[in-house]
């Protein structure tokens, strides 16, 4: 058994060489999976028996154990998902801008992968597959951790997908799998090897891996999205807009916490959302404004302004004006997704450009928050983070840039001292 | 005198405003900037000559003495700078996809500011204007630390640069200066306000700073640059290549520390080579097929390949092919600018695809890895780091992007329950 450092070093060697592999052998190595995992679907679905039945006597909740259950139906959906990511273009070599600085000496900036990324997620097996063939066709080395209570399902998922890209001319090495919780400390200390860690879980989880490692990490900790109602806003919008945003799945990082309305707007829009909210279960927390228009409202602090509820409760506080709920938002935010409804086109301009988060809406749920719905085909993860990749994270998230600049024997002296000069002409 | 924490507290805010500015204000503030500069040069002139006497009763080294003189050739410079950057396009709010999911429900990825910048840097005055220049243009807050030789002549063009850019439009608080060392430390954990940490110094400098903040970190700590001669390689162009490289300006971190000769090009190279870096007053370290072939070479180790000189000393070591250099500057380099000789194109492709660099050149030297020499008008200063900026960062590099999705009402519950499904077409 290597250690976990050995295993990132050899991850590292490998990623140069899949930088390099041409799209249509990592297309072929998807199509292989796809129909390995099918044709092996027997092993995969009595692995996963095993780790269920130990799951239950081990008295796991239901909840987790129904994320951990592979069946024919999360089969069937992790290999649609893998085709589809086939048909998406190419990630690899897009040129971002292309210069020529002077005669036969040209600069071209190209998209290239990361290089090793290591993903730390969940029970859920399909994540495991998605995460695989998002590094697959990205160019990526992927060093996966799963969760325990998975362990046979993704070690079965792990070998067929492992051999069928192998077989298909990915490098051996291309996917490793660390097995036990006390290497994930190992591998956040892997900082020469690991390009990147994609941490998925708890919040506490999240930040915990975010503390502890000099690798840049992927992620977000908090999803408190905001959802403003404008003095403009078309009442019949915003009150199924506001319930989709909080039940449609209240336990998701794009659920909406705190609904902000303007004081123009409170005495149409509360009676109606408060009366939708409480016949889908939710518990309205709001200010003593809200509480005037409204009956049967707890009382709002700033800590539910600060508060990820993942609950079937939403905050309400009123809001003089359009700038109040900007400084608000990002004040109080964590700037994953926040949205505006309003019939004003100007309102909104000054909304979307002011509030400083990765997903700002106008008129539509803050659910919509997802890679899949974005067209990305799929996504790694959900970035809170400002530098880098930016919400949903699909396929250009797990892409840096080189600048490949080529010449035909210039030197800088010639252009430091006069004898030649740069005209610097856009080709792209 | 305000904390650091609430003087970044209130360019957070201040950022927000900025982000929204339109284009011709930004552009209005640069050109108030230069003409201001130009009309109260003698001001700056004055705060200078108190500097540079200082610096000479403080017994300073010449080299940093010349960085620290802000005279009228330098003012010309910046001024010509500031308006350069005028010129360019606006980096703000340039889409980077725009996708219809379905009947009016439209998902845009735009360029934005990514919000407050820390920049450190050294002695030179001109930095300062550089930097607040390129931040102006690119609508991000500037915290600016200077080098305190300099604290005359940067609190005379800060307070200039403030006043200008207010006077045009820019909200107060669009810049800040700190003005001790001791800030520094306070400017590290501001990671609720500052965005981005750019520290430009000694390596040690920028790896201490890179060890002791939270907040993401722009720069390089090396610059381990490598030229590689292929087998097929124009000797003719190889030595004046490898020499510009090397001797141009040596203790630049773009400069080459190792050459690496394939062995079929050793005996053909070695000698001219030889013959021209020791005329440049170069010191050469070889390993033993090298001191073979050409004479007074000192011995190279491993230490020498892990080295950045910053000095008129160079390794050289001879490869059995193309792929033990491409492995030899992977495990050895940092990252920063390597370049291959080569009248190969396959060979070319070879190495630009596999070397893991943020620049990675073909027959030119690598003293070209420099914001203003790519065409990006200026740069904050040089990415090592694989994710967001990679290279010299322009303005760009100082850009983030954010979703906008806007509809007309739609929730989740529509799509996830099958009443409605997305057809994503792409509108860029």
């Amino acid at each position: 058994m290597n250690t976990v450092r050995e295993i990132a070093a050899a991850a590292k060697s490998c990623s140069y060489e899949l930088a390099a592999l041409p799209e249509n052998i990592r297309n072929a190595a998807l199509s292989r999976i796809a129909e390995t995992l099918d044709a092996h679907k027997a092993r995969i679905f009595a692995a996963n028996e095993i780790d269920c039945a130990e799951a239950e006597t081990a008295g796991i909740a239901a909840p987790v154990l129904k994320r951990l259950r592979f069946g024919e139906q999360k089969l069937a959906d992790v290999i649609s998902g893998i085709r589809g990511l086939i048909s998406l273009r190419d990630p690899i070599g897009k040129p971002l801008s292309r210069r020529q600085l002077d005669t036969e000496l040209v600069l071209e900036q190209v998209t290239c992968p990361i290089g090793v990324i290591g993903v730390i997620f969940e029970s859920r097996p399909d994540a495991l597959v998605q995460i695989a063939s998002l590094c697959i066709k990205s160019g990526n080395c992927a060093l996966l951790k799963g969760g325990s209570e998975a362990a046979h399902t993704n070690k079965a998922l792990f070998d067929l997908i492992s051999e069928a890209g192998v077989s298909a001319g990915m490098p051996e090495g291309f996917i490793a799998l660390i097995t036990t919780r006390a290497e994930i400390s190992e591998m956040l200390k892997c900082h020469e090897s690991i390009d990147l860690i994609i941490p998925r879980g708890s919040n506490d989880f999240v930040r915990y891996i975010m503390d502890h490692s000099d690798i840049p990490v992927m992620g977000h900790s908090d999803g408190i999205c905001h959802i403003y109602v404008d003095a403009s806003a078309d009442i019949t919008k915003a009150v199924p807009l506001i319930c989709d945003s909080k039940v449609q799945y209240a336990a998701a990082c794009n659920a909406v916490e705190t609904v902000l309305v303007h004081e123009d707007a409170a005495e149409k829009l509360l009676p109606p959302l408060g009366s939708a909210l409480r016949e889908a279960g939710v518990t309205i927390r709001g200010t003593k404004r809200v509480a005037k228009i409204i009956a049967d409202v707890e009382p709002a602090t700033d800590e539910d302004f600060t508060t990820e509820y993942l609950d079937f409760i939403v905050s309400i506080k009123t809001v003089a004006d359009i700038d109040e709920a900007i400084a608000h938002i990002n004040r109080f935010g964590s700037h994953h997704t926040d949205c505006i409804i309003t019939e004003d086109a100007a309102a909104a301009e000054r909304f979307m450009s002011r509030v400083d988060s990765a997903g700002v809406y106008r008129n539509c749920s803050t659910r919509f928050a997802d890679g899949y719905r974005y067209g990305l085909g799929a996504e790694v993860g959900i970035s809170t983070g400002k530098l880098h990749a930016r919400g949903p994270v699909g396929l250009d998230g797990l892409q840096t840039y080189k600048y490949r600049l080529s010449g035909s024997g210039q030197i800088v002296a010639d252009y430091a001292e006069g004898r030649k000069s740069f005209h610097f002409k856009e080709l792209l």
